[in-house]
């Protein structure tokens, strides 16, 4: 197992999510190679994560935002292969809230239970009229690391 | 060769195209058989036809219309097998255009000439502030049929 | 309601759907105009296609088939827009099964029952070594049409 | 400027590359946020070190590979955003060669220079029988870092 920037304890990190969605992987979502595209795990996360935020209530589907988070910085470790056809498990929680900025961890799982993917990266809350960084509300951190 | 219902005599459809667009395949449009996804084409199509109508002058990026065209329809024949790298022509023209709705017509070729593509599809020009289609203006008419 | 070549009757076709999956949009198949981009109704008609096809075990994943369906055309009509994270459902049939080619229809409802998008398109039944279409084995058109 | 963990000297490292492609952003790769959709910068990606590698004779399109490179981690820092139709230039380079690894750096910039993404990510070269991490040959490494 190699080792993995921002995972400490494999196993206590893998013990870490609680919330997740599954997905199959569509034909589509494959390429020539005979499996899932990487660039197909980038849109497994953005679904993850934008129903976590859902799943807390901050994420405002009508754009009516004071503010809102945008993506600073997105990385993935692909582990193992993924074919088509094959249900994907992607966890999802909130590794660390800053002042204005928020890191989210991604770990995607097969159906025995592998862990194909690991990921993070960083969300930056954002004023909707000064389009600056801005601090995330007292109520939103609570919410994020309930 | 098989019938396609919205061309009526083949060699004059094939030369009666002016504009156009290359691309290459991307790697990220294959699929596990080994050439590119079917889906792939109607994102050709989609970038041809917003190149046209933006060279037309019809195609205003800043959002600010009065009426603007949206998709009513869209088919594609697969005529060839079109792999990864390979470098796709994607011909556009207006077929018809009646009083509130187009119909454009596409051909993508290889290379070497052959067409591997055919396609059409209606586009209804639409009011901003009712959502109901709205004439053409006459200017557009001409534009477009020039 | 606009005339579609491929429905005779309106109400007859949409109750001769018996195999549907569910896909939320998601929020990468959104566009800038606010909502679902066209490509993706072609996404949604191929993974239900071979959901279908695989429902009926037509559709070998492993890649050893003497024969396999490929696309020859698609089609879809656009009757209302969809957007961000509605769940919609994509029915699938057989409208015709002929020696080597088969017509598959699609049909796309909203949560409140709305039809959304409507399609067709045919598939070819082509020979692995050959590559040229080849008979339906009269097996495989019992399973289409049951 | 915020520190991103693969760039030294911002400087240097931007004068450092001497391969690029450039893009125009699709319509189908923005969202409903009105910008670019983040995922599409890792198709980007994959499309700009394809196209270096072939550049280099290290992509064999055929599939008749001894060996051949794998993504083992993909990242991208999202420093700008970026609109439908802006032509993005990406630029490849080999960051550093170890002896069954490579490591690849990506920078995204706008025609007016700006730099709006910056990334990297590990190939890994796989053994095509054995399925395991093989040394790159001596004139692979050679290739790769003149």
């Amino acid at each position: 197992m190699k080792k993995i920037s921002y995972i400490d304890d494999w196993e206590t990190w893998k013990n870490s999510f609680s919330f997740s969605i599954t997905v199959p992987v569509r034909f589509s979502e494959t390429d020539m190679f005979g499996h899932m595209n990487n660039v197909t795990a980038f849109i497994y996360f953005e679904q993850a994560r934008i129903d976590y935020l859902k799943a807390k209530g901050l994420f405002a589907e009508d754009g009516n935002w004071d503010a809102f988070p945008v993506v600073a910085d997105l990385q993935c470790d692909f582990l193992q292969q993924i074919y088509f056809d094959e249900k994907i498990t992607i966890h999802v929680k909130t590794a660390d809230v800053g002042n204005s900025s928020l890191d989210i961890h991604y770990m995607a799982t097969k159906e025995n239970g592998d862990v194909c993917l690991t990921g993070r990266g960083a969300l930056v809350y954002i004023d909707a009229k000064t389009h600056k960084a801005t601090a995330i509300p007292e109520e939103m951190k609570r919410k994020l690391l309930e």
